[in-house]
């Protein structure tokens, strides 16, 4: 089955806003197995959105139509969509009891007359529940094809489509559509490739997709089978073939486990806590590991001695240290981490210095260079990085880099 | 004129990668006055790629079209295009000379032949040299219409569209058309707009464009004139209105200076120094410093302290005020950024402290509730916030907030 995307709004023509939505539902659908030959945007114009929604209905199955649905004279996407694919609009009672229940709610006593034309839906049409806004969401089906219109705002598309509009997908294919995660770090994309290549070229089912990320590959085997019992019975051994050719470089299965969070979740698992010694990431690693919720009971406190007199004074990095290796060095990286934890309680430092540029490289010392100190069970382990990249790039790589390190050390150690 | 973007690429379609061309483009051809109705993204699919680039061609004047001109049997977009023009494809001497440039000073010894089909050129194209890839971008001219060919990668599109294709739009142009920025942070996008609504109103030319940003507001004053100085005399009286309006809360005028620019750059003025006491944005706030390059001469030093008993350790908050208040209080904060600055030798420092979920709040301390604190001068001002949206949601917007304090309380202090 062919699906397309039509993203409405004037604000994407204008270049206002990255359209985020189009990659969310890109790769769903390609999950989904849907074929996706056509991603559309158009402004909110009647006419232009009308052969838009009629191009795309005649070359594809389904097709989904993003922004729009607002209660603003703007918002045309219901009332166009309807007019093309001849529904009459008629008031919903369910959606109309589910505003008055918003606004009974809401913070705003006065509530504009537009906004009841949200309640008004294509006659026959199946209504999403909106959970996070006022708009509801629509599936239109005529003549053997779908329409499903979507809210713009992500936080209400994405509940919507995970939770109403993917199970209606996953029921309209004949198949049955699984995938496995499968994230690793530390190996560059085209390695990762080279070490996939008899994989990827006999693939047929289960396909194996590869996403590049900053210092990351996810890898995504997915596979297509009567039952879901049956795909993963395809999918199990190639993930495991996969796992066997990375060891540890692969640090997650599962799709919502982001590097941080395995970091922080083999932390707790070995009752470890850590801190962290930041130069030229300036507190982006510490932030990296906030992002997990419940990251206080391994993370307490960590340091950013961005100036060479805070690393000797918080950190204790010595001043002929400094004077002769210079504060991008490996043995000033090496101190910081040892700094780290004698300053504090934790049993783990990991540490950052680097030149982030974009001035004060030399040839020596160019741009991009950056070592990662990890100091565990009384040893320090330094990796020397040399980034390509700005300097926020740069910081970025650094971060991740840092992150694979601690997790490389740990498992090292405790195994 | 009309302009149409067209995107090249199945990694697209599949949701490989979010498209950032499409809005750094789309933005920059508003700026130039170009009007755009239609954005279209495509595999690389031969048929389908001519269908789209006919289509384009039709209803708009330049088309713009990204990616698909690498090496590779899969780079379509300039035989494609070539095709549906009728140009004949030429080897192009000085784009060969260049490739072996490049290659010569590449670190890969085998230079596969399919490289040297990128020095074959449309017959009569424009060459746009690429200063960062290895395929040049062509500009192909005919019936009064533009096609204009750029590699995907965004380090090679922006600066071949910035240095090469916009003075060539900007020439095609019977109007010269200028644009102001103006940015204003610690005001609601809605509240600007009320502001302003009668200049919007009554615009034509200066236009004024909103931009909503996390925390921030940026308006864009564009006027069309037959010379730049008209131009920037209509500009002039309107940013002069907004300033007078905004007052303090216009942090910059400048397109690409950040948030934190204007605060280092304050800070440099003023030659005071920050420290940082952070905890549930954990290094976020640093790290925003820590962009912008030279912010060494304000910023030395900052702390992380996500326990209680870091704050206690490392800032010297009192256990009574921890028991009495909790760590998420204005007593708390106070004490976090008087403590930062007793630590250091720093002039002023901000803290941040609050709870940022999903987990952890209460009827009295619901999850978004974030105190910050600034203290300068022997004195420390607190602002309570009540953000909405998840964990990182409410960390950037406290980040955010911060910085404004920060350059807000420098700002009442010395004038």
């Amino acid at each position: 089955m062919v699906c397309e995307l039509i993203s409405v709004g004037t604000e994407l023509l204008l270049g206002n806003i990255v359209n985020t939505n189009t990659q969310f539902l890109a790769e769903k659908c390609a999950l989904l197995g849907l074929s996706m030959y056509h991603q559309v945007t158009v402004g909110d114009n009647k006419d232009r959105l009308a052969e838009v929604i009629r191009a795309a209905l005649k070359r594809s199955d389904i097709v989904i139509l993003c922004g729009g649905l607002g209660p603003t004279e703007d918002d045309l996407t219901k009332e166009v969509c309807s007019e093309v694919m001849d529904f009459p609009l008629v008031e919903d009672a369910h959606t109309k009891g589910r505003l008055v229940e918003y606004f009974k709610n809401s913070i705003y006593k006065q509530i504009t007359d537009n906004n009841w034309k949200q309640a008004m839906v294509p006659d026959g049409a199946k209504v999403l529940d909106n959970d996070n806004g006022t708009a509801p969401g629509l599936i239109l089906e005529k003549y053997g094809k779908s329409a499903i219109l979507l809210p713009g705002p992500p936080n209400e598309l994405i509940p919507m489509f995970m939770n109403q509009v993917y199970p209606y997908l996953q029921n309209l294919q004949p198949e049955i559509i699984r995938s496995q995660m499968v994230k690793i770090c530390g190996v560059g994309e085209s390695r990762v490739e080279d070490m996939l290549l008899d994989l990827i070229d006999k693939q047929t089912n289960p396909t194996i997709a590869t996403y590049a990320k900053t210092g990351e590959v996810h890898l995504r085997v997915t596979a297509k089978a009567a039952s879901e019992e049956e795909a993963d019975k395809l999918i199990k051994p190639v993930v495991k073939e996969i796992k066997k050719r990375f060891g540890d470089s692969v640090y997650s299965v599962k799709e919502d486990e982001t590097l941080e969070m395995a970091v922080v979740k083999l932390l707790k698992k070995l009752e470890l806590t850590v801190t962290t010694a930041e130069s030229c990431t300036g507190g982006m690693l510490a932030a990296r590991l906030v992002n997990v919720p419940g990251v206080s009971d391994v993370f307490r406190e960590g340091f950013i001695t961005y100036a060479n007199k805070s690393k000797r004074k918080i950190l204790g990095v010595s001043k002929s240290t400094l004077k002769k290796y210079g504060a991008v060095s490996e043995q000033t990286a090496k101190e910081m981490a040892t700094g780290g934890v004698f300053a504090t309680d934790a049993d783990v430092c990991i540490a950052i210095t680097g030149l982030a540029g974009p001035d004060g490289g030399t040839d020596e010392k160019p741009v991009g260079l950056v070592y990662i100190a990890c100091y565990l069970k009384d040893n320090v382990t330094v990796e020397k990085y040399q980034f390509k990249g700005d300097r926020n790039k740069i910081r970025e790589q650094s971060v991740v880099k840092a992150l694979d390190l601690l997790r490389r050390s740990i498992l090292d150690n405790y195994r």
